[in-house]
């Protein structure tokens, strides 16, 4: 699908330097991308990258200066990418229907345009609504509601009573609506507490593979509308994720924990049980929020404290042999003059 | 399912404070239950919402003070809650039976009132016994044995050799028994030793979703009669957990390394390889244990180090500023002195 | 299957202290070997066990003292008993051809000996070389390469595009190809930046149970020859894995980070995105690389410091109480050298 960079520019509401009629074919890397192909510069650690670039043009922020290439400058070069993307890979959806061997109950309510591939199993009282498609080897339980134009991959593996808004997109290997973690202390031992709530995922979430959304004891677990989550995430019952939060890879939030909205916890990190996390808190990588945090908070480290002050602590921490030198030296210092 | 709240006390051997007679017909969060319904508390950071609450009762321990609701006294309000929502959410169990798309090899033997669903795949010389239930999508290898009562939901994985006891439950996605990680380096890169081993479950245990046991090399990986296992935890090759365990999301527990008995592993906490953890340890979230741990020890902390002392490591971590002042200001004094 | 130990040592290159002509069935633990069986003794903490050791023999590097038992000695043990195990297990492979269950695109080409079982689904395009196994539930998409006599356990999803080198072993729940975390941030939420490159692994590249590797935004994420993957680690889009790396259990690995050959990352180590880690770093489990390592380091810590460095470290914090008693005792002596 060739288009050109003029017409690209005019998608994503940017300006051309260069050749507005060069035409495109694709995007690519700043290494691979060839005369024919749009390739992209947002972080400045690849300019030099982008100077050697065989791309016959570059997508750039403003005042980005020495490249010889054609350049299409947009505001914000990463959802210019989105869009472009989009328009040169439209993605295949497979086609409406049922396919013959997927077990659908017969209380369960299809409509006729979702796709339903091979093996998926759809449980009594379920509702799958109009675009949805499930791919080969999905089992949702009974009682289900899935949102129109939702999308499940392979091995998804959906709980009784789980409720997906429109838009959803679970990765292979997802589970959502698993027992959450919840025991009693007996004399003889671990009592089970039964999980009887259920697991709400609001429109546009993404969730990514082999992640895991566990149902609530009670009432609901829910993750917001817009929310985006990585693979090999866990999020234990009862919690609360506002909109549009970003969870990366990895993460784990505890039981009953909040998120507000646009939350961001990057790569490994664990929230606590029962904590609230502000709005707009973003979390470095590896860190353990074990306590509440308030709105627009920077955090890092185990325990996360703020992120400025956890950067501080470490510049101290390579001193601490400077600090012990240092007093040694006084002691010595003391030890001479009261000898004196 | 409507009880009275005298019969609930009874069932649980609390008391009641008020009305035995109000009629209860379910259990609901403090901030959702009508006056139909019980809620409890049991963390006092919830003394708010349960003194707010519009419950017709609250379940609490002796001693909480201050609640107008009628209210249920238990001395362990949890093992209270487990039962009074066993009674009133007893689950359901699909009926018994082999469904016409499962594979089962014809030198398996399966119980006549085990429930087999949908594509589920059992292996040669497996045997299923009384009860158990293998949602749709379970794959069991050759040669397992599997517990009465046991139930595995859709998506988990048995490789061969698995040993089952009875009343494990199994959440979607784990893969119990795959090869350990175990390679020997020789000149032209790792070499795989082949894993001979099993894994063996024992009674009880429950292990969350997307969480992976791996098969010992020689002889056996074991799990301890009632531990329960949260999701996305791995338990590597050889390892050997002991009874009444909990290990909590995200746990990774290395190599034949052994725990006691009622040891405690908060979530995203590391066990390394070949270390001894003894009975009734607890390590604090995100902690890594790098050596052997006495019996009753409670860690925190990378390394793991006894937890107070890890506490008192992080007030004096926010003091390492004013420490440097100080001793700048000692030197400071010092010079002055000596110009004096 | 019976072998003399004479027979094995001729096997590993390695010589018999004892009786050459002592007969061994197999192999086992220190702890439960018998008479016929070979033990080994290759981690000095179990030279106790190993001369309680009811083993006929036991497998030994140079060098160990003080055992009554038969010896096979070997440089290396552990290469020695990959190839003793390797063959008296020598393993089962299903025999060839495809289940009447699976669904084969009439696009697809399977070779003749390759082996699909039940409940696969290979989609339009896809290519299975010769000696293939796929055991019961995979599912493969479109347009994939799965080269000769690679083996994938049930559960494994391989997305549209993926190219596997040979003797590939991917275990149950592994994800190869699922969207990277890719997100563009726009007025109204997280807009998705399509995922349109792929995922290739290498030849002998063997991956653990429920671990996922995400497929590039434009060109591809691989895992190099012969490089060993653990269970539940997370490689994320074009990330670049060099050959022969250790990943073990729980690690991730941001996107755009490159690892050399030759990397070991122990256990729940993270490495941030674009950083770039050389070839022979060993990087100590639970830590976390945040910026790029020079060939051969060994890092530790959170953030990865030089490994000795932080071992110091350690010392230091060891001492930090100290540190400010001492720091209060100067400041007493000298107000008390000024009240003289």
């Amino acid at each position: 699908m060739t288009q050109r960079l003029g017409e690209l520019a005019q998608l994503v509401g940017g300006r051309v330097e260069g050749d507005r009629e060069r035409e495109i074919d694709g995007v690519s890397t700043l290494e691979r991308a060839t005369q024919r192909e749009l390739s992209f510069l947002t972080n400045p650690r690849y300019a030099e990258a982008a100077r050697a670039s065989g791309a016959g043009a570059l997508l750039v922020p403003p005042g980005v200066e020495g490249l010889t290439q054609d350049r299409l400058v947009a505001d914000n070069p990463y959802l210019a990418l989105a869009k472009i993307l989009t328009l040169l890979h439209p993605g295949r959806r497979p086609a409406a229907g049922i396919h013959p061997t997927a077990q659908i109950d017969s209380a369960a309510r299809v409509s006729d345009d979702a796709s339903i591939g091979a093996y998926c199993s759809v449980g009594a009282g379920t509702i799958v609504e109009s675009g949805v498609v499930l791919h080969p080897h999905v089992v949702i339980g009974c009682d289900c509601h899935l949102g129109s134009n939702t999308e499940l991959h392979p091995m998804v593996t959906v709980y009784d009573g789980s409720i997906l808004g429109s838009e959803v997109v679970l990765h292979s290997g997802v589970v959502l609506g698993a027992d959450g973690f919840g025991y009693a202390q007996s004399a003889t031992g671990h009592e089970k507490i039964p999980q009887v709530g259920r697991v709400v995922v609001e429109d546009r979430v993404e969730i990514g593979a082999n992640s895991t959304i566990d149902r609530a004891m009670l009432h609901e677990t829910r993750i917001g509308s817009g929310t985006k989550i990585d693979n090999l995430v866990m999020v234990a019952h009862n919690v609360q994720v506002g909109e549009h939060c970003l969870l990366i890879a990895q993460v784990g939030v505890a039981g009953s924990a909040r998120l507000g909205d646009q939350v961001v916890l990057a790569g490994q990190t664990g929230v606590a049980g029962h904590v609230d996390v502000g709005d707009r808190v973003q979390v470095a990588s590896k860190s353990a929020v074990f306590k509440s945090a308030e709105p627009g908070s920077r955090l890092a480290g185990i325990p996360a404290i703020d992120s400025m002050t956890w950067r501080r602590l470490q510049v101290r921490l390579r001193r601490l042999r400077d600090l012990e030198d240092r007093l040694a030296a006084l002691e010595r210092r003391l030890d001479e003059d009261r000898s004196d």
